[in-house]
């Protein structure tokens, strides 16, 4: 579909297990994916993980930067102050046209203030949102769950414009023939909910472009039912480091009770490879990175203690919204007129 | 540690398996717990339940109600109009101190309002909550998570009543020495999150009655790090729903894929008794029912598809409730002077 080659901007230096396991994950995807990658940091220390790999792909280049924006800085102030930090320099790539998209797994209000500031908002959109793609309980089919971290007091119109994001994604990168959207609340009915959610209901009820189809509530997020789900930034939070730690907390519980006694020590012998794939569906590392949507150019967001395998997932993720035009197709989708890929970037 | 044996009144009429369920439910209770039981409903229909279990227990009396809130009426109305429902006459018998506690597996919304109009609040308490216990990733420790659905606006000190009645419930009722509260956010530090959990948290800080530790992430509800953890309602339902959803979706995961292929037919065979254990600990039917906290009497708030575990599970919620005088705790927690069980619910 892409009708170039998609570069993407990888931080090299955001993250607890930076530089090793970032360079880990950009060499396997180098390897893997039709990409280009630009490793942004440190150059010394970048070199030395590529040499450690006896990396020598041509598909990677390395672009230095100076600094990183610590977990401890207050995200607006460090990446202010550092200019040429990993993920300014990274979002400048974008902004000059030198790559499509950005992948982190620093400080994600850093993520998040750097490109607000390097990108700029998408114009329509008012708020940028955190989207997180959940599995359900169906094993090929996902719901992305919109905003997750980004906003903490929304107002319905931001809700109403995730929404559209949302469906957009869901359509063109997911692959959802006709996406159903839903709204988290606490019970069916039009009627329920607080003020947000009952205003919020009315506008996606409202709106020709947004295949609402009601609201969900807790028990509905992992039911296959929703393909997109908005909620405000807070509950969304909650949520997402909810489900992540569940699915661990569920691992060790079977970890704990299976191999219980002389028959669960033989049993479970006997059961490894099926107990790799229920790891497999229940694990978040697999499933990589969260998109910041509502930005000027594709950023996706790490979760912190990222190794290679989820930065790997992550970059994968990126050529798919870059290849799939999903900045473009939200701009359309708004009734704007279509802005080339080229384009990107520039705009702000 | 009680001085007279707990009284139950128990909704017979209300829940998607009602009566047989709930009446099943009791019988069993009756038979394993010390307590008495109150039957409340169409006394044909609940004696017809106990002739078909051959129950002939004098624990058991059976209490005449005229209807049922359904779950299709919105919930104050239909407390108001139907004075005789089965919910409505089960909190008579705590307010005429015939019974010192009520289980419901009806319209939730109905038992609050049924509850607020019926027992009225504790005094010093604003809103009622609702609190929900859920498993921690230790065998043997829980969380009490509240409000779970009671309020969907909250204000900073309603959340600051919720912790301080989760304290009393966790360490007298619970058996915590030494509850750790926390409270619901998006990041550890007091700067984080909206308004309402900014504000709230400097009241937890400042409250000398409440062992607040600090901000507790989505990821921490499980942990066991924390005893009790406020929320508001809105965030609390979604996650209750989401947290009973997911245990149903694992053991769902876990049923697909173990047995696939040949070993894994053996191997389930042989972990048969191990995964019964699983189930047990991930299952939310075992936890039983929800409490209403800050009305004047001690209400259990069941699943509407409870089935007889889960209303036996609530019994036995409602009888330590009582047992342990969490009512006369948390009036006293405020401050002020102790009221005799025997004086509950003639108080309003």
């Amino acid at each position: 579909m892409a009708e170039t080659r998609a570069k993407i901007a990888v931080d090299a230096m955001g993250g607890d297990n930076a530089p090793q396991e970032i360079v880990a994950g950009a060499i396997r995807a180098s390897a893997e994916l039709d990409v280009d990658i630009l490793l942004v940091g440190d150059p010394e220390a970048i070199q030395a993980q590529l040499d450690h790999h006896g990396c020598t792909s041509t598909n990677i280049e390395i672009v230095a930067a100076d600094g990183v924006v610590s977990m401890e800085e207050e995200a607006l102030v460090g990446v202010r102050r550092k200019p040429n930090a990993s993920i300014n320099v990274a979002m400048g790539l974008v902004r000059e046209n030198r790559a499509q998209a950005v992948v982190s797994a620093g400080h994600s209000g850093a993520a998040m203030a750097a490109a607000l500031l390097g990108l700029g908002r998408l114009k329509g959109i008012d708020r940028p949102a955190i989207g997180a793609v959940f599995p359900t309980m169906y094993a090929n089919k996902s719901v992305i769950v919109l905003d997750v971290g980004a906003n903490v007091d929304s107002k319905p119109k931001y809700l109403e414009q995730f929404a559209l994001m949302g469906t957009v994604y869901s359509k063109y990168v997911l692959g959802v023939e006709d996406p159903k959207v839903g709204l988290i609340n606490i019970g069916e009915e039009s009627s329920k909910g607080n003020e947000l959610a009952k205003e919020t209901y009315k506008l996606l009820s409202e709106n020709p472009k947004i295949p609402f189809i009601g609201n969900a509530e807790g028990r509905d997020v992992l039911s296959g039912n929703f393909d997109v789900i908005v909620c405000d930034g807070f509950v969304g939070n909650v949520l997402l480091k909810f489900a992540e730690a569940v699915g661990e907390i569920m691992l060790q519980i079977i970890k704990e009770e299976l191999p219980y006694g002389v028959r669960g020590k033989i049993g479970t012998g006997i059961l490894k490879p099926n107990l790799r794939r229920i790891k497999q569906r229940i694990d978040h590392a697999e499933h990589g990175g969260a998109l910041l949507f509502g930005v000027n150019g594709v950023c996706i967001i790490s979760h912190g203690s990222s190794q290679a395998p989820s930065i790997f997932s992550a970059i994968r993720i990126a050529k798919e919204a870059v290849d799939n035009q999903v900045l473009d197709r939200i701009r359309n989708f708004q009734g704007e007129k279509s802005v080339s890929n080229e384009q990107l970037g520039i705009t702000n």
